[in-house]
């Protein structure tokens, strides 16, 4: 059923245009996918999702296990019936969320803020996994590969994520070792427990490493050697641009070609414009339409943030140009406006415009490749 | 161009069935009039509506008038052009929104709730008209006859209302009865107004009189000699249905066949049944959307509270009869997911189920009336 498949290498860089086929349909790559935590993009509906073209929607286990249950979504016959989308999912194993929750985030972590307290939501750690309590409800839930696995089995989606340690960004040579060695055991663990029943999913294993370019190798080397679909780059991928520069240098050229791979959680356009050119296949993140949320409209032109007094009587749209549902029926004075009467139909039409678009961004990408300009 | 028909009059009862004709289309009634205060029904976009069928919007001058400001929606060509609605639109004139600021509102008052002192933005009273202050930025408007009537010029809905003024509901005699003559000056003079630019829009006049059965009389006799293209049943209906059930008894046989006539701010399932009976055209009400947004379903088997723990895995839609786009999509325990995520998808799906419940509920109005059966 999975399958992926080199469209055309470009002559200039290590960028690739792909198709991944999956039981829910084709993805077009490179691409962008977008982030539905709770199994909705927010503020739109999965119709309006397909229309805008999105061709890959990331859902969060974590989320979905504490609210409302992977239980339910089995019952409700998979992901991709419950919240009717009849286009490709992928799922995470739970794993980050968990352990930012330990740890705190890298972003937390680098600001130097505290982690709230969300440190005592986790019981224990040990090779088995981890125990923490629902923040919803104080409920105890085991992580383990089996049980990760177990819920993306119940959720269905058709690219799976096998359980893993987020290690801190600060963490000392020694431990980061100990951490990557146990991510490891854990993956091929998760594996084993996905190969008992695929259930038509593919599962692509997380290198690990961190900002460390030997750890990097190893996690390479452990974890291509196990039979996994695809790979996605986790981790820590540094402070800022140069490192994760660095990182993705050193470890693409390490994974196998003929595998489609994914960068977890990184999709801002100049992360994006920069992971093409050393060959990543697909990005995730909540950027494009967190950004809509607070009023930033992404354009060719740059960003525009919405609510900026000149747009009141602005009576064209975000972008002359676009042809997303937002562009074609609404100007500038109205976007500010919705926002300005704190109107929740502003949420969602800036969130079509951001959505569509990257869906856009990266369909140019795609012909850029085909005709080797980058 | 703006123009009423009446197709049928029930032998059982004073409902009948119509047809308003203006510029925008026609609105079928009886018919429900959904509220989008700041041009927008929450949570919805303009082309959704249309999809629904809801034939009329309601919005509030009052809230256009401090957000964006009447000039800009102008300057966009108008309230239809601003918004992207093809269909009609019925604007009011300030007055509720207003005096609500100076007495609180009938429901505050009969809950002797305090009015949170929003009575310090009501600057000065008197015959010429209101001056208060923005609650956005403190800045003063003037709300005449005059200024209400340019402003609902430069909205361009295709039913506009006369500035009129919202007495408490405990309120001596006399005092309403200075109340109601001030008023009626006011209506004149927005009348007057309105008729030197007449720009394809219908004025319907505010029958006024409080709970008191003369002065709705007299409120009828007067307005009537005026040439207004409808009117409109305001002011206080009571602290209950049988006092709404009076007053409407009594006023609605003093209205001229001809015209039509609107119910202002009701439209609760048990009024409309009532006042459909008593020969009302049209009704408006935030409750049905407001009640999505609570996480409150209509149906004809009664209300649901989508968030009741039941439905966490009841896998059916809200009404398995329904043909709403929410319906046909999602069933409950998505529904009820989404609200415990406390996603804003929720409230979207709840708010299209709602309304076009009321579409629906109304157009089955018509039928049984056609039949005679009410």
């Amino acid at each position: 059923m999975f399958k992926f498949e080199t469209l055309h290498q470009s002559k200039k860089s290590a960028a690739r245009v792909g198709k991944i086929y999956t039981a829910h349909g084709v993805i077009d790559t490179p691409n962008f996918v977008a982030v539905g935590t709770n199994g909705t993009i927010k503020a739109l509906d999965s119709a309006t999702v397909c229309e805008i073209g999105l061709q890959l929607m990331f859902c969060n286990t974590y989320h979905l296990l504490l609210q409302p249950g992977t239980k339910i979504v089995k019952e409700a016959g998979g992901l991709h019936n419950f919240i009717h989308r009849k286009l490709p999912i992928i799922t995470d194993s739970g794993g980050f969320q968990v352990f930012s929750l330990a740890y705190g985030s890298v972003a937390d972590e680098l600001k130097s803020r505290g982690t709230k307290n969300s440190g005592e939501l986790v019981l224990k750690i040990d090779e088995e996994g981890v125990l923490f309590r629902s923040y919803r409800d104080g409920s105890k839930f085991l992580l383990t590969p089996e049980t990760s696995i177990q819920a993306q089995k119940d959720l269905g989606a058709d690219i799976i994520i096998p359980f893993d340690e987020l290690p801190p960004y600060h963490i000392e040579k020694e431990a980061l070792q100990l951490s990557i060695a146990r991510t490891h055991r854990w993956e091929e663990r998760s594996l084993r427990a996905h190969l008992k029943d695929p259930n038509g999913q593919a599962m692509y294993g997380v290198i690990h490493g961190g900002i460390n370019l030997d750890m990097r190798k190893n996690s390479c080397d452990v974890l291509t050697k196990m039979d996994f679909d695809g790979y996605a780059i986790g981790g820590s991928m540094g402070k800022n641009k140069a490192e994760m520069q660095s990182i993705l240098t050193h470890t693409l050229p390490l994974l196998p070609k003929e595998k489609p791979n994914h960068l977890l959680g990184i999709g801002d356009l100049e992360s994006i414009d920069q992971g093409i050119l050393l060959g990543i296949d697909t990005f995730d993140s909540s950027y494009p339409t967190r950004a809509a949320r607070h009023g930033v409209a992404l354009t060719w032109q740059g960003q525009l943030k919405l609510t900026k007094a000149e747009n009141a009587n602005t009576f064209s749209p975000i972008d002359k140009n676009c042809t997303c549902p937002t562009c074609r029926q609404f100007n500038l004075a109205y976007i500010h406006h919705l926002f300005k009467a704190k109107e929740l139909t502003a949420l969602t039409l800036a969130t079509i415009h951001n959505l569509h678009f990257m869906v856009e961004y990266m369909a140019r990408i795609r012909e850029k490749i085909m005709d080797d300009l980058i």
